[in-house]
């Protein structure tokens, strides 16, 4: 398939450029922009174009002249992801699919959508609502994350642990392969088991099978009635963590739980201009919504306070909307202090008290503080790294690596919703093991032959690790 | 990989009990017994032997002798299998999963079951309620069919459109390769994304990419109150269909939606001994549950009678399950009349109406009869081929294969929860497309890559189709 000679940069543009005119930008303003994603990290050098797609012929006549160059292919949507997948550097082609960004269809009997990939999940949703519908992943990133890349990294988000993650919310996809061809996987279906699952094995496949150019939503109705916020302030983390999963055992399920420790709401406080709270006073922010929601939030009151929390019920929605934007401003707050390494472990629910002893362990062992926010419905802890300068320094890195191993030794995983991206591809061999890092680089493989689509993302060889 | 010497089946077997002793299984009532599933098929001859594994280690010793032997391998659990994929034949190795049927652990704050494949869905179930817990895939096999089984096919049943498939409730599994090995897939924790998605992928793929020899199954908590259970009688079929979907689109989500033919309801009441019923009528059966479980009932029943329909509400729970228990008797009732070979398509829910059309159009053009049971809350539709003597007629075979394609030309699929087994696999590459099925036929080989699993299942090449 090589042609060895059009390994020339120029050659190859000129041949996007003839296929795709205008569409084909090599401005230095977009090559510098793909550079970086919101992960803090930026590829070594500017890659050789941008292709602004605006139809799936588009994307598999540029696939079908970077798999015929031996061009490395990077997709980009919004350039939200937080684990350095969309990274784009020297020699690699962009296929951005921000612009393809239509609803196609939605059904209000049979609960489907039909989207372009460019479309952000916030908009999305904005068009659901009139119809009584909604797309439930909501990543934090919501307002400016597309749906494409919501699904291509299996994006998650506050309401995971009561309405489930971008994978049961997908029925379909159509994927441009490597190649150029186009294939269409799932259904439109409730149900439907002809050949095996491709659209689960797409959905956080991070650009390594192929262009997700169209997906088949399975919406939700909106969640009738009220939704009632409360907030429950605990003397350390570990009473926070403990009380979280009494909530949890309790049997009520919220919709959003999330926790802050000591450090984390101090940088809150600090960033809104509220009184300072306790010295290692640590907070859980809850919601619940539909039919019980009042009954449920009452019962999670007394949960907390037999946790020995003290739980405070917002007395107006909008006095719950004020509680949620606390939570939103740790990264605002958080990016004060310094350059910021988010991590992403999740575990069981039952082990989220003991990931915070690690956690603590770890910052002793380093002299660091490691300011840690979790959706602490679903056992996913935000460990944040902070640190002077653009380089991650080593001490960071042997910090994370033992945050990683303690993760999965409570059976949890290193990533939880941000994907492997490059920032962890050292340690997933780790975690799959041996055999099933081999087989899943093989399956990568049998979609992509030649190794163009996002090389050096997920499946990195990492001789020293 | 393959010792020619070894392709006797006396060597075989003897390796076989070296290895695991009285384990393996030869008698006539074992192999004969294997060549069966509830699909009505049976293989062409009796398989090598049985092994009746208890151990992982079991199923690791016979999987690498059947890989050195080039010994192809056909996994069974209980065998109530619908589409034929555990029919073992000449030459084929059976490894029985069956005795494997213990509940590892249980956590009610994790929600999560640790289970090996070999225990019935109804035990399970069982040994959950104490604890107000529940795994959701109910097939209607469940009483019967293995946890391992369902998975391994994708089982649906009655509860889908409101409590999801069973690739939505499961987390993580075990399987042996081909070859012995061992992996362990996906994850223990609500969130998860690090590498690619094999246990979805594993999900309904029917034993060709390994076996499956335990399961982390994501729990339900026992959905609280009363259920309330309430019939729709129609004139024709198309007005039970119209009542079902504008029951769909009203926002109401009954637990249990099912719908009769008239052919099948005439076939039940006279199994059951009941008057009866009026000469063109259908009927849907509905459940709903959950807090509102009361007002949905009723508001179900208004739209039953605006859509021309006359509604029961059962009175008492006793009641509602001898409604219910009409709609069990489906099977009993038809295998009165014939040989019965099930279909299982599904089309989107809006669709069920076009689809009954088509089964009018294909009854009429065929001049036969082929009484439809509908899960159609789900939009699957089961019509049943009633024809004498073991063997399918031509003819039969062809209106199924009108029915596929016009299942095809509606958005459906040709399986909605049996799989494709043997039965189906000549329409396969119909629905998927030739470029996906050789996609899927090649991801199978880097599970399996001497093809030794479960082979002419599934993928099988028809040169005819």
């Amino acid at each position: 398939m090589t042609d060895a000679a059009s390994h020339d940069a120029e050659a190859v543009v000129s041949r996007l450029r003839a296929a795709l005119a205008d569409k084909v930008d090599t401005s230095v303003t977009a090559l510098e922009h793909a550079r970086a994603d919101q992960s803090g990290h930026r590829s070594s050098g500017r890659p050789l174009a941008v292709v602004h797609a605006e139809s799936v012929g588009d994307i598999q006549t540029a696939l079908a002249i970077a798999h015929q160059t031996d061009t490395p292919v990077v997709t980009r949507g919004a350039g939200t992801g937080l684990a350095g997948a969309a990274l784009a550097g020297p020699r690699e082609l962009v296929i951005s699919t921000l612009a393809m960004n239509r609803v196609l269809r939605v059904d209000s009997t049979d609960l489907i959508a039909v989207v372009e990939p460019g479309i952000i999940n916030a908009t999305l949703n904005d068009e659901l609502a009139p119809s009584g519908l909604w797309w439930p992943p909501d990543p934090a990133s919501r307002a400016i994350s597309t749906v494409g890349g919501n699904i291509a990294t299996g994006a998650g988000g506050l309401l995971c642990a009561k309405y489930g993650v971008v994978a049961d919310w997908v029925l379909g996809l159509d994927i441009v392969l490597a190649d150029g061809r186009l294939i269409r996987t799932g259904r439109q279906t409730v149900k439907g088991v002809a050949g095996l699952n491709l659209t689960s094995l797409i959905v956080g496949s991070e650009g390594q099978l192929g262009i997700i150019v169209g997906a088949t939503l399975k919406l939700a109705r909106l969640v009738p009635g009220e939704k009632y916020t409360l907030t429950g302030v605990f003397p350390t983390v570990r009473a926070a963590a403990d009380a979280a999963t009494a909530i949890s055992a309790s049997g009520v399920q919220p919709a959003i739980m999330e926790l802050m420790d000591a450090t984390t709401l101090a940088a809150v406080h600090e960033l809104l201009e509220l009184a300072a709270p306790a010295r290692d006073a640590a907070l859980l922010t809850i919601q619940t919504d539909g039919p019980a929601a009042r009954a449920e939030a009452e019962s999670i009151a007394a949960t907390i306070a037999s946790a020995g929390g003290y739980a405070t019920l917002a007395t107006t929605p909008d006095e719950g909307e004020e509680l949620l934007h606390r939570r939103r401003s740790v990264h605002p707050a958080l990016a004060r202090r310094g350059t910021t390494l988010i991590e992403d472990v999740s575990v069981p629910r039952s082990r989220m008290a003991a990931m915070f002893d690690e956690i603590t362990r770890i910052e002793q062992h380093y002299a660091i503080t490691i300011p840690t926010v979790a959706h602490a419905g679903d056992g996913n802890l935000h460990p944040n790294f902070i640190f002077d300068g653009p380089v991650v320094p080593e001490h960071i890195w042997r910090a994370a690596d033992e945050l990683f191993r303690a993760a999965l030794s409570l059976g949890g995983t290193l990533t939880g919703e941000h994907g492997v991206g490059t920032l962890k591809s050292r340690w997933l061999a780790e975690e799959l093991g041996h055999d099933q890092w081999q087989l899943q680089r093989d399956i990568v493989r049998v979609f992509d032959p030649t190794g163009i689509m996002n090389p050096g993302k997920v499946f990195q060889e990492h001789p020293d690790a």
